[in-house]
């Protein structure tokens, strides 16, 4: 766990996420951080996440944007609100809206570089702009519409 | 290999998909086929595909959306040339845009009825709507605007 990891700060019950949970062990595990008013998160495909030979899956591109996106949301919402990411109350955010856009194909085999930019911070709703690069290239770019967890999801 | 279905069609250089490549063994391997106008699939999430504790993880359902998607429109432009799933030459298709509403938590432990009705066929590009509906009620809608594999993923 690391201090400036935003995922690092989510309670144990809220941190099983496939594709973002510390304590999933089947999952990807990403972590996203503030990089100035960017968040950013690195993250390397396995050589099965394929879509054609030579190309990174779509559905794990979009997993990124998904959990990079309710990752910023989170993190925006307390700095919105002063306060030290984790800190209780608990904010954190589910995806009511995602939007991916393939610019180009996403090679296989590097790092991808996620990052965030958070476009509207409204009440319960958090809107963050994500784009995925490769090898310096931007490949894919997203939109996710984040809102705080329903209750009914807390149970 | 089942004649009806969609992906068992795919040449097997295209069939390492991870989301319905029946050749990639970690992957989900969904299998897509039509109900007379609509395309169905029936995926059931494993129990490590968790958004949080009694739920299931966005990006496995935009996953679903987007394989779902391509497998309907290449055998939509199959049907619309008038010719059998996998015949030469071959109607591949990726995802340009992936448009994914979540309406409700969707409850994860039993099976996932994905459907998928074609909204557009237009030269390279196929439209296609989903939905994904657990116990009988849907909890996500989505679109993928899908296009013929480019020349550069085919290399």
């Amino acid at each position: 766990m690391s201090n400036k990891i935003f995922q690092d700060h989510y309670p144990d019950d809220l941190s099983h996420c496939y594709g973002c949970g510390r304590l999933n062990e089947h999952g990807l595990q990403l972590k996203s951080y503030w990089e100035g008013e960017e968040s950013v998160a690195i993250y390397t495909p396995e050589e099965y996440h394929i879509a054609v030979p030579g190309y990174v899956y779509g559905g794990l591109l979009a997993s990124l944007v998904d959990c990079h996106g309710t990752g910023t949301a989170s993190a925006a919402a307390y700095r919105e609100e002063g306060r030290e990411i984790g800190s209780e109350p608990n904010l954190r955010f589910v995806t009511a809206s995602l939007h991916v856009d393939f610019l180009r194909p996403t090679p296989l085999g590097g790092p991808l570089e996620v990052r965030g930019k958070v476009a509207e911070v409204k009440g319960r709703k958090v809107v963050v702009d994500i784009t995925i690069a490769a090898e310096g290239e931007v490949c894919v770019k997203g939109e996710v519409i984040a809102v705080q967890i329903p209750a009914e999801m807390m149970s």
